[in-house]
């Protein structure tokens, strides 16, 4: 019986998410490295081996250390390396495949003294998004990080690498298209530059809506999407996903009702949902969109209704005229989350709708 | 040494915190009973312990069990109660003096049957905030709950209690004032209201900002404010605190820096940080204020310095030209959080400026 804020998670859903773009890739001929910090479980992540994967992505070194532990041993930590790091990073390349992310050449100089196992190197590319690496075209500094790789047989270089996150900002199926064909055409004239002297170098980009809409993948080697396992209200927003494909939904206690304003208040705040917020498309800031109960499990989207505001334990759900008189204290309200990754993240655990816990990365 | 986001506490500033309140409240004939979600720490409670505080505020019952085991046993649990968690009710109840909250009168009639121990009650109080609460003029609702709380002896009434929540959008001591004001105003109208009949009835009322800014409490009966034990950059834009009184900041790992924009990227994101923010005095949104690195602690604001964006593990910072130059991959940077109770709660845990690690509630 739920009794506090769980998250639930529709195993079906999830298999069959994993599954379509597993599928999508092999006709695509292009590597999958899914992005495993939205699930970041051991469990979970088996049903991405089933499926045939074998490479995988993280954000940081203590994933890496809890994925290795359960027999991946290709893993690419996707974010800038951190070299303070530097013990943890020699314990898992003794261990692993790692790969790492550099965008300068003095951090490659920090690891080539400090490394005690060979590394590949992915060498992170602003194709757009400004929020780090180097500018696609400032091939100076390309060169001077890939002479630099060359000053030791620990650091290999890979290829370039490339995260479209302003996608998230796309409203419509077009607009990532769009986004997408932008940072795609920049990261071929990447590569076809230094294609002559790399013939090995691939390229590898990534984001759950770009990889969920698009589908034709020639000219890219590698791809990384990893919200697609859950999806969720963003991702419909966006059009990379229809709600029935939205994996994990809220199950949160209500604990008083105020029907004269439309609104209901439960047990479950910023410290579940996160605080993660988008404008839906009546133009309204929501937090989360309330689904029917359906057994242990959840149905259709009510219309109109969301979740407006959250404070630390609180939250405040509106629900239309037609709805309002569903829920009493006591009961279980179920709510679509805006932002998949950070609610598992606070949540630390799922619960299925078969009744199973799942553990994630503590 | 720091190689991971870790978050700092100054524990002098802290405890300097807990005793400025303390002897406020000694001053003002009030009884302080101190939020602890903030910390949610058995250390840092006992600090308060050491200045004269037995009465504690959490806000959820798995909290209250994590203090009760600690010692604490006059817990009140500032939430809606969650029928749901009735066995954990009676569990605690057995063990401590615990005071619920209610604001309906179906509620308590479920206490009352399923209660097995005594406890207190307050009744919420909306006055003004319109997050939940029964209506401060209201006086039907009020008495109908105060009626049902008649029929068992295992729920006595306490009192009114309020939330001025929205003190925290006021940007001046003046403006938190006159919501203080207008929120006491109506919570003693209600008190002298019920008094005739109810001549024990307390008013419990309770934010950092007006219980930091106000100093005449006459009037109310218990105060619960919970942040000022760490403020944070919120607090200080306010007014309700000097930068000096903040008592934690973030120390993160800095991974690259892109001066050609006065950006540096640093491992620190939205599941270190939380999402909370904040429109600054320039009318910037801000995550946070840089300061000065100074031994294992910290100094000063770096004026016109902001953590500006979040992604899930990275966080963009911007740098004014005369500090640009001093971060290289590899440092660490001090960031003042904008709401340190959110911080504070993804972080699970504190380091001591003194180099000692401090756990809190897992």
């Amino acid at each position: 019986m739920i009794t506090v804020p769980a998250l639930l998670l529709n195993e079906q859903i999830c298999r069959r998410n994993i599954r379509n773009m597993a599928e999508k890739v092999k006709r695509n001929n292009v590597t999958l490295r899914p992005h495993f910090k939205t699930h970041q479980s051991h469990e979970t992540g088996r049903w991405f081996r089933e499926e045939g994967t074998q490479k995988i992505t993280v954000s940081s070194f203590r994933m890496a250390q809890y994925f290795a532990e359960d027999g991946w041993n290709d893993i690419l930590v996707a974010f800038p390396v951190n070299i303070l790091e530097i013990d943890t990073i020699n314990q898992l390349a003794k261990e692993i495949k790692l790969s790492l992310l550099v965008e300068s050449a003095d951090v490659v100089r920090f690891l080539q003294e400090h490394l005690e196992s060979a590394v590949d190197v992915y060498i992170k590319v602003d194709a757009g998004l400004h929020r780090t690496g180097v500018s696609w075209d400032d091939h100076k500094t390309f060169n001077e990080i890939l002479r630099s790789l060359e000053n030791s047989s620990l650091t290999s270089f890979r290829g370039f690498l490339t995260h479209s996150g302003h996608s998230y900002r796309a409203r419509s199926m077009n607009e990532s298209a769009s986004v997408h064909n932008e940072s795609i055409t920049r990261m071929i004239s990447l590569k076809n530059k230094f294609l002559p002297e790399y013939p090995d170098l691939i390229i590898s980009v990534g984001d759950t809506p770009t990889c969920s809409i698009m589908d034709d993948f020639s000219m890219v080697d590698e791809i990384r999407p990893g919200n697609y396992v859950f999806y969720d209200v963003t991702q419909s927003i966006i059009g990379s996903c229809t709600p029935d494909q939205i994996a994990v939904a809220m199950a949160c206690p209500v604990v008083a009702t105020h029907k004269e304003r439309n609104e209901i208040v439960i047990y479950g705040g910023s410290v579940h949902f996160a605080k993660d917020s988008i404008v839906d498309t009546n133009g309204i800031t929501i937090y989360g969109k309330v689904v029917r109960n359906s057994g242990n499990g959840w149905g259709e989207i009510i219309e109109g209704s969301y979740l407006k505001k959250l404070s630390q334990e609180h939250g405040i759900v509106y629900l239309p005229d037609e709805a309002i008189n569903d829920y009493s204290p006591g009961d279980i309200i179920k709510i679509l989350p805006v932002h998949s990754c950070t609610t598992a993240n606070l949540m630390k655990g799922y619960l299925t709708v078969d009744g199973r816990k799942i553990n994630m990365m503590l």
